[in-house]
């Protein structure tokens, strides 16, 4: 019963995002979805690459999905980004974003106007897979103190999204982590992710991670 | 509808929970559910304090919960310790162990011999919290490297536990990070959780997570 209804509530999400797809492709709005585990620095690094798009010229948004507080919101507002917040207490403390609570959240910009939305999804590696938020792609965050396993445990995050960001990567020299280690999990699950290490602290990375999001431009 | 399903979802659920307590009260073996987001160091807090409890006489079993791989589980067995895996992908990708998964991995141990059963529930700060396993207490980890401002993220997790671990504490020095902010945040969320800081590289704090231990025996 529960697998039921489970489809269902995936077939109505699936065709939101569809039609969400339909909006973003006439208005030419890149929509990419990240996300991570809690605390992987998906805020920091959106705090470093909103600055250097909006200078660049391009206009873009940010939806912010958390459960609870404004907190993540503030920063983005901070650095003068249109941003919407959803908090998903409001939709039972849900562990994802969906279609249907995104559809309204993209409907508070002016799409003809915007260049890229970004979704910065609800800090979880599981739900947030599993579900079709109508972006172009999705975005995975890893951090290096959250071990080299992940890929392997959480595979469907590493199969649904084209491109993993390995952050927090000054911190290596005190981990016993095997980055190396990592990327061949990452390669064992979605061979054609596109992978960048990055460090919102030492800014290593940031310049690609801006190139990924202009090569992706509609 | 989604909201009236997934609240028979959890009626069994609690029913089933409320069995579990029944019966490991009957063998007075402590259960004990450990959460946290993905790669907090659960087992490696695992890896420490088992055989040291092991050594002081207690007969413990672990139940680990992930997606899938049986990693964790290998990482216990190698300590010697009785493990039971569960994998959740082959209950649609559960982000969750609820207690209908852990009643029968329950009823893989001899209970009239077990002091101390350990439920490593999947990396995730959202659903798991949502769900009674049938544990007698909850413990959350939360790492140095999540960031102070997780309580209020994820409230639910830290209402639902009455210890807290936060572990990594050896990376200090190298984050910009207020640990004291954290606390604060954790008792505007739950004043009465205990907390105790930890690292699984240096032990700092093992030895006060088997006192916890030893101090809610049955």
């Amino acid at each position: 019963m529960k697998i039921n209804v489970i489809r269902k509530v995936l077939e109505v999400n699936d065709r939101l995002a569809d039609e969400i797809r339909e909006k973003t492709n006439l208005s030419k709005t890149l929509v990419v979805n990240i996300m991570s585990s809690p605390g992987s620095g998906k805020t920091s690094i959106l705090e470093k690459i909103l600055p250097l798009l909006t200078e660049k010229g391009y206009n873009v948004g940010v939806i912010e999905g958390d459960i609870a507080t404004i907190k993540d919101a503030q920063r983005i507002s901070n650095k003068n980004i249109p941003v919407t917040q959803i908090n998903t207490d409001k939709f039972g403390g849900d562990c994802h974003l969906g279609s249907e609570v995104i559809l309204p959240a993209l409907e508070t910009f002016d799409l003809e106007k915007m260049d890229i939305v970004i979704i910065e999804n609800v800090g979880n590696l599981v739900c947030p897979a599993e579900f079709d938020t109508g972006s172009d792609y999705n975005i995975v965050v890893i951090s290096t103190t959250e071990g080299e396993d992940k890929p392997l445990k959480y595979p469907l995050m590493f199969r649904v999204c084209q491109f993993g960001i390995i952050n927090k990567i000054d911190l290596l020299p005190y981990l016993d982590f095997d980055i190396s280690e990592l990327k061949t999990n990452i390669k064992n699950i979605n061979p054609n992710m596109e992978i960048v290490e990055s460090s919102a602290k030492t800014n290593k990375g940031i310049a690609k991670i801006i190139n990924w999001f202009e090569n992706h431009l509609k």
